[in-house]
């Protein structure tokens, strides 16, 4: 039998954190000792726990450890976290640590450093001069970069409650296609309110964030979701290239996929819409280029040059084409969807599972997202993914669009 | 070697009539010769073929008969149909015919009689003074009912093509999530402005039927329904316990299975209220008596007492309570719907599998029919059912009863 | 400022209990103190927690009761619980208790009593001599019988994690279509073999519950469940008139539907076999003469015949004929099914909404329950509706039942 | 008013093309006369059709016959397809031709050219010397390339109806999750019997394709389709990053995204065991070197190593890592796909949206298509997208693995 000694601090109780610890503890094999519990009498007041934990062998109390040290368990006796070198560019040391998107801390010298833009599934690196640690993704390593280890010296802390009661804050976001979505569109579109004035008070570094698929033109969403971004709402937008293709198309030919938007019903040989409109803009050289010349005048595309939103548009094997804005190499694709995360307040994933979940990885985990789709497996396995402030709806995109315009404020 | 003649007359190849008929037999095991045939040289000129069809076996051929009888095929020979004594209360004979929705007529003494308000699954029965046929349901059938048999002497009329061209006049009814809705809830709201006016012109017996389920109210579409049913756009209301109950729950407590739809939150011990809302009910004696008492004033059923709104509540083994109106015996809540039922030019079936596919069944196949559901398996299963005038549309209820008031004319 | 002091008593922190109480007074708007605190040591020890609630207004003040009380909270002064005689034959006194399917205790002149078979929203009977509590259906109840009111003198009883470590013991009951379903159809089947060993031994009390609806018999998975059946592992079935239909329907024609499931295609007028297939055991008086008269030889009813399972079919709108074993009246039907339901230890529902929403409702909590169907929203449905014990697997029913008989020792 | 006369040849009345033209005339508002028909009195013989089209415009006239073609309708008099060079490299000239993944020739100097390898959404290019016509994606056009434009000189060849009668061979390929996949598995393994015999017999040419998610992996068909592979029915791989490291994950820890495969629970961390995998598979080289080093033995990968399948993994913005075998460029792992499609005869689409459109896309419409997948809105997106070959089966993909694995002669 070993035993070791861990504590937590913080709203452990009200938090379930405490609960959550012992319950690992237990289902994995070992059993607790609860040495010493301070419990805060009212919710400001942050309570602490020591808990002795006994297990039958060293490789098991190992595990206990890594499973607790996501709620913020800390092991007695502080140490600083150990790095290894990279032994190759693009590979990490064997036993790299692998992070999560919570706020991390790594122990160096005896002093707490915080990782900034925390993001699931990298590691972490430790760079000397000046003192610094970042969040690595494992196609940018190089050989020799210090690349923190094991689990000592790490320390992550978990979401807390929100003080504000939004839709964001429930203890648990449940994912319902039977529950009423009107307040949490109203949630939402408070929030880009509030975005949007402080930007226009001159804090550009705050962003709403839009990730689409191109069921939000075929679905009819494409007019509201245009407003929005006309109006200010959104910053960044990630898409691929069938949203451009068929929100351009709609433009040249009034159809998505063939489909008349117009009149409701297949066009003959529609189908070659967007290829005719990947073609055109090829040949002007970029959507940009399209909007500018004026051939171009509404729809998304057109919305988001004129409003200057950064896009990045990420190729995938399914594409036409693709338009020449297309980042054709997914790591390329990811490195600048990364690029654009930082300021990000409000994340908006919508018809898009490929989208949605890659969104998902690099967002820190405190950031509000809302994750609509028609089918409700997307939001559940977002919501799977992580400790998330996650809000699934379970609707068709173009009402979700439509109902989120009217509440800024849109006439149609 | 047998072999049989068969004629077929109508819009026999652009209706794909006769490419079927063909299809069948071959696929059947058959083979077929065309022995004459005159095609119409314009859309309008009905076509004429002559088919002689040749199979192994008699038990083969008589199959291939009873597979192109729906198309419209008639043996050459015409021949009376053939009745059958049921042997007792309850009880086809056993070579009953099973009918289908399509519109029927059976052949008796050299003249053809049409079989009013086709049903599907049911028999028919020949009343001979004055003489008349009507179908039947297998519990309501007497001991001694003249019961049609066999194939003989009966024939069926495929759906023709509609002249106008609206969503319902499609060649094959699409399901969708991916296709813009707005034309076809237009083409909805339409037919529903097209049949008030008809009703107040005087034409009291052409009805709008609504089927639905409690999810309408769960996911926030109440008030849109409520609107419609208010401004004299619906006529008929299918329904059962539960959205009648949560309904009126709302009116009461402002929650729907206790979330509060004010305020966008679960209620402490509001999954009660369902149960105290139906309770006060039974003691008042009907809903008809809470809403004329002022208790309820607003909301679904409300609206439908006031607008004297036919209704048939039919009960299941999940309902609470039940309400004092719903029909606890799934007979006679049948035969009630089946009562309804004449009349009804448009039929919206909304996120009930039930009542949807209890409805369809009752339906004859040339009435326009739309199923709306988030569950594309909805939609799909009833329009797999027949050749059923059927539009489905893949989205939540709530928000295809707010762009179908929005359309109608609502403010909200 | 209104305040009021109540006591929690258990494993409340291992199991989220206390931290689900004070996570409810603060989302309601009241302040807690933690006025006393005693935590156990190791997982047997109880733990013991005093709470001084704090709310503006007592309204406030008794919705923050009604909200914990389900938890296990009790008000420090013990009272006796309040009854109220029923005013009409139907129908409760207002103020009545409305049941969770939690094991539950009222208090009487100082003594608890425990009230059995718990049941979601019923009421609680009391019986004066002898002394007992039972639950009544809203629609049971008789004019003058004592009702419970209010919530004092009530206690419930959270469900306790089980000790052992299997399927139905994981904290959260997750849903999800890409979690290896192969574990839990072994943890079934096992907890199968048990009860069949039990019963073997003479416990007949014991009782594995089957509910599902005809896609079993469409989908394929006719032939594994019969053999489940009649290998003993079933003992009490509830389903709908379409699955007893159709599998009798694949005994006499080979068709589902008019399916046909040996040759895998549509057989022409085959949609009128499971018609026909009615109208003989309607002529015959029962399923058990069909059986008994050898026409019907193998087959879910077959078997359920052979091994004496205890049937309830339940009638509903959608039904053709009805057999004649249908209880077309819901009441009575679900009265059926509540009398099926003591002793049963295990219960799975395929395949079927209706079912299993009907039983859930009926099942005690603590009843371990899994939920098979193809469209994850029904699992999701029955795991929102308590704290059930229950497993969601997202599979075509025909794939379980063919893979739980395999577990079970079936050849084929 | 404007006229055109076109002719139409072949089975065009069993095969419903002639229904479908003169619908298609009718609904865009032309009229047509049917100046000659001979219709084949047999099945084998073939059928002739004369029809004069008349339209108002000359634009409406173009746009029928532009609808028409793809039917197989040819201007009455042939003409010479046109080319026009392509302006840029990556640019088509404006009025390029659209392809369709139907057979297709081309005329050029009076002679009808067949273009190999039909694909959707490309152009054709023709080249000189010798003589010859290919498909070319947008991509891949070089400056001064003759491009096939307008519609003159082009015919496309409709799908005829298969003469055996296998799932592949029914009129309308229906997408349920309520039809026995029993015959359609069977059908699908004698399928892959007759190319791995044809195979051994020395035709190399002839393959089966499988195309894959990582959902194969969690749901627990990692074994069963490892097995289907050693055993030699796989030729050509399509996965992305997810599946290939989920796959080998489970071989060196047990785990599919940290889920213990064998004991059926979450494990501490485990979500961090593809990250390593993934880490030791780029520190090797490859997935080769991996499978040869002996460090992974069993699994989808070694099978794929050990039988020469060939692999195409194409990376997507979601990838951690990604494996060094991952083609992170979309179009290039798009190419390298049609490189491995020629000899493709059977193509297993399970559980990826994004393999199964991207693979769909690039099969000729003459190629025999199973696609699996538990949301019923993959397979039914695929066989909108044209006149597949293509059969869809709603279920999960484990079930589907285990039981064609049982099919083809696995005995676990």
């Amino acid at each position: 039998m070993v035993s070791q000694t861990v504590t937590l601090q913080g709203h452990i109780i009200d938090s379930l954190i405490l609960a959550k610890v012992l319950d690992a503890i237990v289902m994995l094999g070992g059993t607790f000792t609860l040495s010493e519990i301070t419990v805060g009498v009212t919710r400001k007041d942050s309570s602490h726990a020591t808990i002795l934990i006994d297990a039958p062998t060293t490789r098991l109390l190992q595990d206990i450890l890594i499973a607790i040290q996501p709620h913020g368990a800390v092991v007695a006796v502080e140490q600083d976290c150990t790095v290894v070198p990279a032994p190759s560019d693009g590979i990490f040391p064997e036993d790299f640590y692998a992070t999560s998107h919570l706020s991390t801390q790594i122990r160096w010298q005896g002093t707490w450093i915080t990782v900034p833009q925390p993001e699931m599934d990298v590691a972490i690196i430790v760079k000397l001069s000046p003192l610094s640690a970042h969040m690595v993704p494992m196609g940018s390593v190089k050989k020799g970069d210090l690349i923190v280890t094991g689990r000592n010296g790490i320390r992550v802390f978990p979401l807390e409650r929100p003080q504000e009661r939004d839709v964001f804050g429930f203890m648990a976001a449940k994912v319902s296609s039977e529950r009423p979505h009107r307040h949490i569109i109203t949630d939402v579109a408070n929030r880009m309110k509030v975005i949007r004035e402080q930007r226009k008070e001159g804090n550009g570094s705050v962003k709403v964030l839009f990730a689409g698929g191109p069921a939000i033109v075929h679905s009819g969403g494409r007019e509201a979701l245009a407003w929005i971004i006309e109006a200010g709402y959104i910053h960044v937008l990630f898409c691929g290239n069938a949203l451009a293709a068929h929100d351009m198309e709609a433009s040249l030919y009034g159809t998505s996929l063939g489909y008349n938007l117009g009149i409701g019903r297949s066009m003959p040989h529609g189908h070659e819409h967007h290829l005719r409109t990947i073609n055109r803009v090829r040949a002007l050289g970029s959507i940009q280029k399209i909007v500018e010349s004026g051939i171009i005048k509404e729809g998304i595309m057109a919305a988001c040059v004129r409003q200057g939103v950064q896009m990045v548009l990420a190729g995938t094997i399914r594409d036409d084409g693709p338009l020449p804005d297309v980042i054709t190499d997914s790591m390329k694709a990811q490195e600048a969807m990364r690029i654009a995360i930082p300021g990000v307040e409000l994340a908006l994933l919508v018809a898009s599972t490929l989208h949605a979940v890659a969104t998902g990885n690099l967002l820190p985990a405190s950031t509000p997202t809302v994750c609509v789709d028609i089918n409700p497996a997307v939001p559940t396995k977002l919501s799977d993914r992580g400790s998330f402030q996650a809000v699934g709806l379970v609707m068709d995109s173009s009402s979700f669009l439509r109902e989120l315009a009217w509440e800024l404020g849109w006439n149609r």
